[in-house]
């Protein structure tokens, strides 16, 4: 059909789900959003720290929504044991996510110095589990580092660890740099990079006294967003969608008080495809689409699209589609990213093959 | 007496006082927070462009608070003639303030080329007229500049404008970065540059999130502030304390939806001397407060102290002032920076000589 475009099963690898209420309300929005696959942060109160509270948490998911895939991780602390790590891949848990102390929301068990980590790397590269970084340093005025440069101060960890293991598969989270983008693409095959739908659309100055698009990583420079729009463009293998879509109640969003900052995150799950359908679109690379947000993440995750997977079709809509103002359901609320304004793409159909 | 500091007549040399009733609420605030005189911005709606304009609004804030010497300006526009600028000069008119325009409060009628005014300049410049400019070049994504690069972008036009009229007094004001501080500095003794309270406290992380913090110029990396820190350390005479305090009704500081962004501006004239005494304190400047609060500025501006002059005495707290959470008057309401937080000093005396 002209002015269509099907994807093969889109797979957001990177996305917080919650629990409770919210997660009922939210846990739907990856299908809605276009989504077959969803890869589950751990960053709960408390953390999943165990293989079985990851699977406690995967079932809570499925009984949301059974027809998603969720790929289940751990969060990397000190009570990680190479035998939880062993049990866990055993069980089908993909990854282990790293968190720096403080950075982002629920961090802050987050971890200080990687090297005491590096018995459980070990771990985990030999039985092939995928190491998700989120990939800033913490904020220290003393040194000049600040949120504009946290993720950029962080890249020497990136590849200080990729060189102490090679075959251990990275993927560093929703990169927001040109540095960034380069650290990865000089690394070897085994280390990846997910970059998310806000990301391409974001700017420091869109975020400059507007909560609604502050996030961690808060959106850099234009020529920051340029190269991540780029790398999507040039559809390099290693570069995969990461929608890092994240929900908060619309009044920790909207409002600050002088001591409570806005909460950090943005949220696209319920209109992810079209988003990013319509973001690409609008830097010339449509044509990439289908890597972006299928191909290219399930190679590096070793998950290939089946007979079994459904596909999904967008149109172009001239006249734009309007994104919802908020999605309710009980007494939770939501306000999704770009709220009221219009979207040149729409889903049209979700079908098995 | 021990512990006390006695300041000879403060100054603020970058206030806006704007009108009708807000005025009424802020008005008294230069007095509260400690200051003689008040240098006024002209971005009123409409903006100050005529001799006339400015006179009624001076004759408006005398009104309100005859106590304090108010100097006045006239907004760079168009409109303004060599005549007019004569004519204000005569009326006692002390400055023109250029906005580029869209970087702030009130902006829309701001500049776009300097030399279109090269002959108001070459006017100024024989009469003795101070520039006041706002030294930030509108954002512009395909030239990469961002809120956070305007002003050093900004400083090619001010070292241009100083080159073609070196008696031109020009004053930088409210800057934030250590290239501005490099750039006032290799100008000569005609080019000077104000600084802001909350400048020497913030950096980018301190408004990421926190529209409470949010201002422009926004503050930038903690090198900068470490910049700013360094020159009122340093005593240099041509850096001296402009407020920039900027009223805001709560519920527009606090809040933002997703069409609408938070103001711009932090309000600090109500506790401003205790407040840039606690901030000199606090990075070793404290025996540089009166320069950068009076001596500095009254100097530039050709103001000097005389017997009908008022000191105001400052006791250090050690338990610390708690400062208002609100400030009220009829409907109008703001909030000022730090509410709530403590100020090592506080204001004991105000006396004549």
């Amino acid at each position: 059909m002209s002015g269509t475009v099907t994807i093969n099963s889109p797979a957001d690898f990177h996305v917080h789900l919650r629990q409770g209420s919210i997660s009922e309300l939210i846990t739907p929005h990856v299908r809605k959003g276009g989504f077959d696959l969803a890869y589950v942060m751990p960053n709960l109160k408390p953390p999943i720290t165990t293989t079985e509270q990851a699977l406690k948490y995967k079932v809570e998911l499925e009984k949301i929504d059974p027809s998603v895939e969720y790929l289940m991780t751990l969060y990397l602390s000190p009570e990680l044991t190479p035998d939880e790590i062993r049990k866990a891949k055993k069980a089908g848990i993909v990854g282990v996510k790293s968190y720096p102390r403080g950075v982002t929301t629920n961090s802050d068990g987050g971890i200080e110095s990687y090297e005491t980590y590096y018995p459980i790397f070990e771990i985990m590269q030999e039985i092939d589990m995928v190491l998700n970084l989120h990939g800033e340093v913490p904020s220290d005025a003393n040194a000049n580092i600040h949120v504009l440069n946290a993720e950029s101060q962080f890249l020497p960890h990136l590849l200080k660890i990729h060189a102490a293991f090679p075959k251990l598969r990275i993927v560093l989270e929703h990169a927001t740099t040109s540095a960034a983008i380069d650290a990865v693409k000089s690394c070897g095959p085994t280390v990846a990079c997910t970059i998310t739908a806000h990301h391409l659309a974001l700017v420091v100055d869109d975020w400059a006294g507007q909560s609604w698009n502050f996030c961690k990583p808060v959106a850099k420079y234009p020529s920051d967003r340029q190269a991540l729009q780029n790398v999507v463009k040039e559809g390099h293998p290693r570069f995969f969608l990461g929608s890092d879509s994240a929900p908060h109640p619309p009044h920790v969003k909207s409002t600050s008080t002088p001591t409570h900052a806005c909460a950090a995150g943005i949220y696209t799950s319920p209109i992810l495809l079209p988003l990013v359908a319509h973001l690409l679109d609008s830097f010339g690379a449509l044509d990439k689409l289908e890597g972006f947000v299928s191909g290219f993440g399930r190679a590096f995750y070793q998950r290939p699209i089946t007979n079994a997977h459904k596909f999904i079709q967008l149109r172009k809509v001239t006249e734009g589609t309007l994104i919802d103002e908020i999605y309710a359901l009980g007494n939770e609320t939501l306000v999704p990213f770009w709220a009221g304004k219009t979207l040149d793409y729409e889903i049209i159909l979700t079908e098995s093959k």
